[in-house]
């Protein structure tokens, strides 16, 4: 059982070239009247100021990477973005901060994506809530190893919200504005529950988890293929073995093989070429949720 | 009156983070059989290495912005893009290229859009042969003063194909296939014209030329505003005085004021926010051409 949600940071810029939540952390800076509740403080942070600047994702490694446990204690870790790493995680201790949000966007056609690395009973009943509110969310549980490196993985408590399809350094006004009002929403959500005000009532919660990632056919380094144009914007659609996923540069169809149904999402995310990720495949799952 | 077009240069990358250019080019230098013809000599090209292969749109400069005459002889001008110009313009002269082709993408809904530098008739009339084959194909005339700082200009005849929406640093299948099929009926034209076989039809060819740029409303160097969702991916469409061009980020709406329709293009296109360009205005023209 959560006790009291009294502080809240709100991460806009973890990525320097995802313009908005940069744009809505700027708008909050400057009226922070909009993130008043009575329950709550509301810290609105820009992450990395030189990668915003430079309107790149990172300036050496990325920065949402570097918040493991023994990347934060490793003093040899001096590059940009793993010191930077080090002085919001301190932020973060020093104001007792418990719920993080990180603003990010996609090129990937995800919606109004919430992303958490942990489905523990107090995600789960928030999600519920939320997707109530606004069926259009789509919730996703993405547990790798990796999670521990996030910033939203600094408190016991917190998510990622991803919006797309947006271009990198491009603001998109209507999924600018829903993702503000998703903000809103969570936060009403926080306020109430601190003070026992959740309505009681059970909600079956559709979630899909991610379980495997897919590099696009290479050789050598080189990519070979493309996104199929069937697959492209079609992020958590159903695909099945035989499905196509990729296109050669020569008008090869390379196909799905896979023993059930799957759930593309990240598809043709762009800051994920380099990391040799072209898509990631989820498994769709629903659960009675109890609010 | 045009003499026989026997060289074509073919350019990719010009922009390091504009993938579809960059991968064709990269196919045709793989399969240069792809690009022969009985008439023509072509020369696939990667304008910026280094560009490319960081991702980026350029390292220091915009590579095109660097070819004006003045410029191009300019000793003291040695920043990396501004000495790669001089190599490609050397390169051009060595090779003795008359015609360039130049590959780009945009973020912005432009479609498969052919850019025009010059409206001379040996221009109107290959746009003509190529809107009747495709009558997707949108013509722009973008005569700006900028124009002779353009890759494209460096040969008295060369446009460049822009493609679009697609954001930076992806790959969109079914935009690369409409770009290559493009490809292929603009060499069939030349082809077909250094040996006469150009069918004399006249044609109604509709263009649209740029007379203003308009920035984002700013406070300062900040943009306060965005692209209004009644206008995001409408480029080519109408638009009149009292028609809705941005939302400030408090959600108030700035609307056009003008004495006659025009046509928007390069709507939100990512690389402008820092040229200060959140669109280009354009006036339709509809003219004869004789083929």
């Amino acid at each position: 059982m959560v006790k009291k949600i009294e502080k809240v940071a709100l991460f806009g810029g973890t990525h320097g070239n995802e313009m908005t939540g940069i744009y809505l952390v700027k708008k909050f800076l400057k009226n922070s009247h909009l993130l008043d509740h009575s329950t709550l403080q509301v810290f609105p942070f820009l992450s990395n100021p030189k990668a915003i600047q430079l309107n790149i994702r990172y300036t050496e490694i990325d920065l949402n990477r570097c918040f493991a446990p023994e990347d934060l204690g490793n003093l040899d870790h001096v590059l940009y973005e793993q010191l930077l790493a080090k002085t919001i995680h301190q932020k973060l201790v020093n104001n007792q901060i418990n719920f993080v949000v990180d603003l990010h966007s996609t090129t990937a056609n995800m919606g109004l994506t919430i992303i958490l690395s942990d489905t523990n009973n107090f995600h789960l009943q928030l999600c519920s809530y939320l997707s109530l509110i606004n069926p259009e969310i789509k919730i996703l549980y993405y547990g790798s190893e990796e999670k521990k490196k996030l910033l939203r993985s600094n408190t016991e408590l917190g998510l990622s919200i991803e919006i797309g399809p947006i271009a990198q350094g491009t603001l998109d006004a209507t999924l600018f504005m829903k993702t503000e009002k998703l903000i809103y929403n969570l936060l009403d959500y926080l306020d109430k529950y601190n003070q026992n005000q959740i309505d009681k009532i059970s909600h079956n919660l559709v979630f899909y988890e991610v379980f495997e990632r897919i590099d696009y056919p290479r050789k050598g380094e080189e990519i070979r293929a493309m996104i199929h144009p069937n697959l492209q914007f079609n992020d958590y659609q159903p695909i099945n073995s035989g499905d196509p996923l990729f296109i050669t540069f020569d008008g090869e169809t390379i196909n799905y093989q896979g023993d059930f149904t799957v759930y593309p999402v990240f598809i043709n995310e762009a800051a994920y070429y380099e990391k040799g990720i072209a898509m990631c495949l989820t498994k769709k799952r629903e659960i009675t949720v109890g609010l």
